[in-house]
């Protein structure tokens, strides 16, 4: 390609709302623009890279034996109805009508099309498994989208779906699909964590995320320094370290608090540590079901995890009224004494205190001494508490609080669509008739591209990875109105096409060596050569990664690149 | 790939509403399934031969000097607003708004966004030209989808805008997208016919369709035998044939005329040729506009030329109480006498007669010995009658009618869209600022694949092309509970993977030959292979589309495939 031809050169000015890197980069190096927030142009050089990204991936799942389709962008909104999701997924579902007034969702995820698709066949068990995979188009309504590439509304997006007999068949799958993954992100130069995290919409019992280590990251996850144990903080474990077990149970007193409404507030009037307080949160589901979620005072609640222990969607804090309306006061209420109409769910955490304290449903009136199982029970104990760094992991050492960006993740979804959705079957060994145990997998691949660049990058511009570079290499004549210079760089550029390379030629007469070598930084493509009249009629080489130049033949090039 | 692996495979019944060809085999060999009307899955075979047929557009446009880029599906509905396509594209434009309630169109084509792309930079003349193309998904809310790709609501397009200094340089990559279109159908193994055809919603003053003569495609057009003609019945030309003109002009009287509304009521009670008639159409445009369209009694009006005529986009009948309203009756419609409010416009067939007959604006009252320019004249004179079969070309010789499936079309934009959209400009040589001259060149895949299917198959299955087959080799197995013959044909299936051959591998031992000789037969793989008992070491090659078989050594058929 020549670069006087090329859509897209560099500009010196990034956008001026540009914070991230790979944004200012890959704006400022003509592989992107923005049309609206959230959504953009990859212009030749940035789809280049993604392609080469794409064919990565789909060599990898390819050799991991999933096979390749492609289904409709537009999913029928029944799908989405018949497994609920209409509800769950929120505001991020984009919906539309067709001129018969027929609705559609805009495809986000894809999983009842995948399974809609599975029961057109008349499935055996001999027909499984499979896992079916693709590249389209994906759409979220994303509340705010980030700058560049990072966090789209709309995307391409690599989704696999595998279909199973059984659960084990599956977990041999899943870890099929893990290995594939390390593979990928490593032929992408990306070092990734693999980190336990939350299935939130999609459903399923666990999932993992891919993610790779960086301040910019919008994954927070905890992990112990040796690699034994990572999670992301909405399902992070813990051990509740025991507090004063030993103290014995005093009588619980209903005390006079006048104090404000915070937890330090509590903790000064008594002169008691925060840890031995109770946390209670008032908080109301997607049905309107009140859930008081208490902890231990130095912890706080994980809506996530609370989430999944009492099967709702999302939560909203009380209103005052709200709490009023049962009986209770804000700042001061206590499971003790709670109306019925709440559901008390509380941590582990409140069996590692003795003699706690915490309001008495009344205004300026606390209760001292209060103690689980004697003075209160749970309607449910579950782990609702947010781990943090200095937690104890479960396996014994210390959590450490880590960011960054989740590049790909992988999902069981067990029975989830399959119980759902009508026919989602096969036909067993024993003639009848079971829902297929599932999972699915997938990979952003434009933000994999920006983490690239996120990741390899100097004060210059990008440093592409080889396996994914826009080009091989990247030629820069000068001295290029002597005629013999001229013809000499359009012979090596000549020359390297005609040996399979892919080559950006700067064959502009008008630009300065340093404009050259300034742009061609700031693209990062891995291999430089200059032709000039100091060349001698050798070529000048020199690696995006160093600075040291070396004057070769053109044989000597060929080698290298 | 192993066929007992294979996701989609084959099935007896074709689905009970499938009418084309295409749809019937394309479902039965297992590439295809449809989601909604219109809106379909491609499993893994079908993915396969859209990729082959996108991968050799992608050569031919690269190889042009085209750059492939991609732009976003949502385009912001601003953008439609700028150029008006808000209201010429009508119904077949789908919207949506997001969470923000801002407003986006699905896009069925990128004019607008590759114009808002390309004015975020600051080009100039030596930028230019310049052609971006991109292979993305398509959304058209068609009023009626045909079965299986042939016409459908989402699908996948290659579209190409080029962007021009001037005219001239335009028509020299008009030029050279042609020859490039002709290529990549030729590789694709469809021959095409170019055929003049209307804009539509596109907009520019001229366009061509590439078309495959096949009597289920809904692509009209007029050809002369030769090929020096060929135009869509929408724009097709024709000489008008002088009728009567050596006849001296009459009086003009008007009579008493007691007859039905027809043409032919007219012709049966004067005992005149139809030809000699006035033909009188009453119409309504889109913004309420009437108007009358006068053709020779035995022409038809065509609308699409009308609407260019007058710059309409639409038109309707106007109703009885509409004629009535502005002093006229149905079926004694005439220019003589019409209101002012009514814009005649004619064609010039009407100067090919003398002494016609027409109404007289009231009932059962008749005009006889009309004459143009004498009786009555018109408000516009165009070419807006219907060519047909037997009309003369304006290369002299009779026309045609054909039919064929529109695979490809190239349009010429002019400055519709840069004259219309504000800053699609670059800076010319004198320092001034102009818009550019743009052209713009689509294909749709899927459409293309099935009209491959359409032109190659025979009673028993697909003939695919050697170019977009979605394996070259079809590798039958028999006897494979025969070790030895197992193994066989395991070491040729891994023969044939190692020399990069892509290879369908039936492999199943429970099937019987007959089964999968008509599956392979079905799939319409070009080669293929039997490893049996009989074939005694060696192995069986067929090539589809012949009943001849040959034994021959690996060796042998590696030279063939």
């Amino acid at each position: 390609m020549r670069y006087s031809k090329l859509f897209g050169k560099t500009i010196r000015e990034a956008p001026r709302d540009a914070v991230l890197t790979s944004h200012k980069l890959l704006y400022q190096a003509g592989f992107i623009r923005e049309s609206t927030a959230g959504r953009y142009f990859l212009l030749p050089l940035g789809l280049r890279v993604q392609q080469k990204i794409q064919k990565i991936i789909k060599e990898e799942m390819d050799k991991a034996g999933a096979q390749e389709m492609i289904a409709p962008i537009l999913h029928p909104v029944e799908l989405w109805k018949e497994t609920n999701r209409t509800n769950s997924v929120g505001f991020e579902l984009m919906s539309i009508k067709d001129r018969n007034k027929m609705e559609f969702v805009l495809g986000g995820t894809a999983e009842e099309m995948l399974v809609d698709l599975v029961r057109k066949f008349q499935i055996t068990y001999k027909d499984l498994p499979f896992n079916l995979y693709q590249f389209s188009t994906k759409f979220r309504d994303e509340i705010r989208a980030r700058g560049g590439l990072l966090r789209l509304r709309e995307f391409v997006m690599k989704d696999a779906y595998s279909f199973h007999e059984t659960e084990d068949d599956f977990k041999t799958e899943y870890q099929n699909m893990w290995n594939t993954y390390v593979a990928i992100f490593k032929h992408l130069g990306l070092s990734t964590i693999v980190v336990e995290s939350d299935n939130g919409y999609i459903g399923g019992e666990y999932c993992h995320e891919f993610v790779v280590e960086n301040e910019i990251g919008e994954s927070k996850y905890l992990a112990t320094k040796d690699g034994s144990y990572s999670a992301h903080v909405d399902v992070a474990q813990f051990i509740r370290d025991k507090k004063n077990l030993d103290e014995p149970e005093s009588t619980m007193v209903e005390v006079k608090a006048v104090r404000g409404n915070t937890m330090e507030d509590g903790a000064k009037l008594h002169k008691k540590p925060l840890w031995q307080q109770i946390k209670d949160v008032m908080l109301v589901d997607e049905k309107g079901n009140m859930i008081l979620a208490v902890v231990r005072g130095d912890l706080e609640v994980n809506e996530v995890k609370l989430a999944h222990a009492v099967g709702a969607y999302y939560f909203r804090h009380a209103t005052v009224e709200e709490i009023r309306a049962i009986g209770s006061e804000p700042g001061f209420i206590s499971p003790i004494g709670m109306s019925k109409k709440v559901k008390i769910v509380g941590d582990p955490s409140l069996r590692t205190i003795k003699n706690a304290y915490t309001g008495a449903n009344k205004k300026h009136r606390d209760l001292l001494n209060v103690n689980i199982d004697r003075d209160y029970s749970l309607d449910i104990e579950a782990d609702i508490a947010l781990a943090k760094q200095g937690c104890l992991s479960t396996t014994n050492l210390p959590l450490i609080e880590k960011k960054g960006v989740e590049v790909g993740n992988i999902f069981q979804l067990g029975f989830h669509y399959s119980k759902k959705m009508h026919d989602a079957e096969f036909m067993g060994k024993d003639g009848t008739k079971k829902p297929y145990y599932m999972g699915c997998y997938g990979i952003g691949l434009a933000r994999t591209l920006a983490t690239v660049v996120e990741t390899h990058h100097d004060e210059r511009g990008i440093v592409w990875p080889n396996t994914i570079a826009p080009y091989q290499v990247h030629l820069v004549g000068l001295d290029l109105k002597d005629e013999a210079i001229k013809e000499q760089a359009e012979t090596v550029y000549k020359q390297l096409r005609e040996n399979n390379i892919e080559v950006l030629f700067d064959e502009r007469e008008e630009a300065s060596p340093g404009t050259k070598f300034a742009e061609a930084d700031l693209i990062g493509i891995p291999h430089r050569l200059v032709v000039s009249r100091k060349t001698n009629g050798k070529i000048e080489y020199k690696p995006r990664i160093s600075k040291e130049m070396q004057l070769l033949s053109l044989e000597e090039v060929l080698n290298i690149v």
